[in-house]
């Protein structure tokens, strides 16, 4: 691959310089490698995210005016360490506690929670909710085993929105959960994208072949199925979503008359074409069961390089987490008036 | 390529389509393929864009709050014929004219000329901008020869904000020259997106070569250079853009105190780790010269597919395109608060 990069072991600290000048004064680099927003009020119960770099726009872009109040950043798609972790905590903390919102991977579950436990000997509280959108990743009855994968964005614009005005951290954590609790996802990926320390592939797949399910660094899904037109693929992947609705007890199903959020992300080399050619066949597929979008993102927030492949994630809305999703919010990853 | 399309003949209606959709009822379709506001206050004078589809998210997701008011669509990197460049000029006039603003291509030119005359014929009064942004498309001295790039995007927004308030085609015509005038872009190619339809490449480059000044369907530049890193390719173009202010003698060069728009795009396939690690250091390079960014814009916003390659574009500002970037505006492409 062809990257416009300098040292490839330097990248993760890098693009961090580039994202906080992406943001033109209103956040800055903290540590070794973390990137908060510069005026956090005074008493701010605070939102933490992060994750492994290499799949910007987010995490670390979802910084920003109601979104998150700051990122710990790992390096290419590996968790960051827990001393980092500890250094965002508390640059973000105003005293009123920080809640972590990340998606579920061993890696970054373990480090985010000795961040935790050094951030409790600082006397900061901390409260953790995990995102676990991806519904190929196990069964309804397992979610502690699935992963997060692209849903984190309405995830982290509602929980943003909820964290301007909570008065507790149990009041943002639940505000937190229930996003996480109404936003599912599922995604395919057409070709790996690379890794740029190496130039090697994150995975392999049959030039005929689409990993259903696959997760974002290749992790296994649903299994493979032949490549597909745009208007039989979409489809199949709705249905995944609507049956992980049906099948899990602690949610209603989706049904008429409901109201969604729908994100098309891309996962890199994906273009806009393909994204919006698959949104036509899925707003007819949700016009069918009678299922209105409330609001449509669509674009490569949650990438892996260039690795070629979609997502479709679906929040059920009520009127609280329509209350979390109406204010405008503005980041490097996602803006809304 | 795997890409998720449908029938590949029809890929520029389909998204399209999808397109009109992801404006969840703010924008619809008319006639054969123009996307249009649904809400345009009588007496406004319109702002009208288009070009080529394949390009994504530009030009048609700019239609939008305080942007365009309607887009005229071509096929996949062919320019819109008159009968669709007039579909949409009627669409969007409310009887005080209407200012075609668009990329500088010979088959666009055409094409706009004729459907501006039927417009007349209509009684409809039609002005033309023409974008120029690409300053390695020919020398200052021969502007007419220069091809449109990204700096499209910045320049529709300022003139999608000055066509709220103008009162006449004159004054929005006099706004959007300026914001040509002011933005200069230099693009580089690593590796080219294909054809939909054919699945052929748009042009070939070597392995180790990056194409200096190439426009996005591969267009010759100033020649190709030996690959380079970030952090030596990121002057050398912007010396470009710099140089070519300086030889102009319709503008004042670049200089300490200056303020400025600046927009770094990906054009398809590079990531965004790529384009905020050269950010990074554009913004290093334009501190030494003391020049200001007022705000960055980073991200895929002028695309060839899946083309690798990465532009610059720089707006020199004053007061009064200061005046037209500050409100905010909303789109499928671009979204600031």
């Amino acid at each position: 691959m062809k990257k416009l990069i300098n040292d490839p072991l330097k990248v993760a600290d890098e693009l961090l310089e580039g994202l906080v000048e992406a943001y033109d004064g209103q956040c800055e680099k903290v540590g070794t490698r973390s990137i908060v927003k510069k005026e956090i009020p005074d008493g701010k119960v605070a939102l933490l995210v992060g994750g492994g770099s290499g799949h910007e726009p987010i995490y670390h872009g979802l910084v920003g005016t109601n979104l998150a109040d700051g990122a710990a950043c790992g390096d290419i798609f590996a968790a960051p360490p827990p001393d980092i972790v500890l250094e965002a905590t508390q640059a973000v903390d105003r005293g009123n506690g920080v809640l972590y919102l990340y998606g579920n991977y061993a890696g970054d579950v373990m480090n985010f929670d000795i961040g935790a436990e050094l951030a409790g000997d600082e006397d900061i509280e901390v409260r953790t909710v995990l995102i676990w959108d991806d519904v190929c990743s196990a069964p309804p009855t397992e979610k502690a085993k699935r992963r997060g994968i692209a849903g984190l964005v309405p995830i982290v614009k509602m929980a943003g929105a909820a964290s301007q005005t909570a008065k507790t951290l149990d009041e943002l954590e639940a505000a937190a959960k229930k996003a996480v609790l109404h936003t599912r996802s599922v995604g395919v990926s057409m070709a790996p994208g690379s890794i740029p320390a190496t130039g090697k592939p994150t995975f392999e797949i049959d030039d005929d072949k689409i990993g259903l399910g696959m997760g974002i660094h290749g992790e296994p899904g649903v299994g493979e199925i032949p490549m597909a037109k745009a208007d039989e693929l979409t489809p199949m992947m709705l249905d995944l979503i609507f049956k992980d609705f049906e099948e899990d007890a602690e949610i209603d199903a989706l049904a008429e008359g409901d109201e969604i959020l729908l994100l098309v992300n891309s996962l890199g080399a994906t273009t806009m074409m393909e994204c919006l050619i698959c949104l036509r066949k899925a707003k007819a597929y949700l016009a069918d069961k009678g299922v209105a979008v409330y609001d449509t993102m669509v674009g490569p927030l949650v990438t892996c390089q260039e690795m070629a492949g979609i997502s479709f994630s679906i929040t059920k809305l009520d009127t609280e987490l329509k209350g979390y999703w109406d204010p405008p919010c503005e980041s490097v990853c996602y803006t809304k008036l």
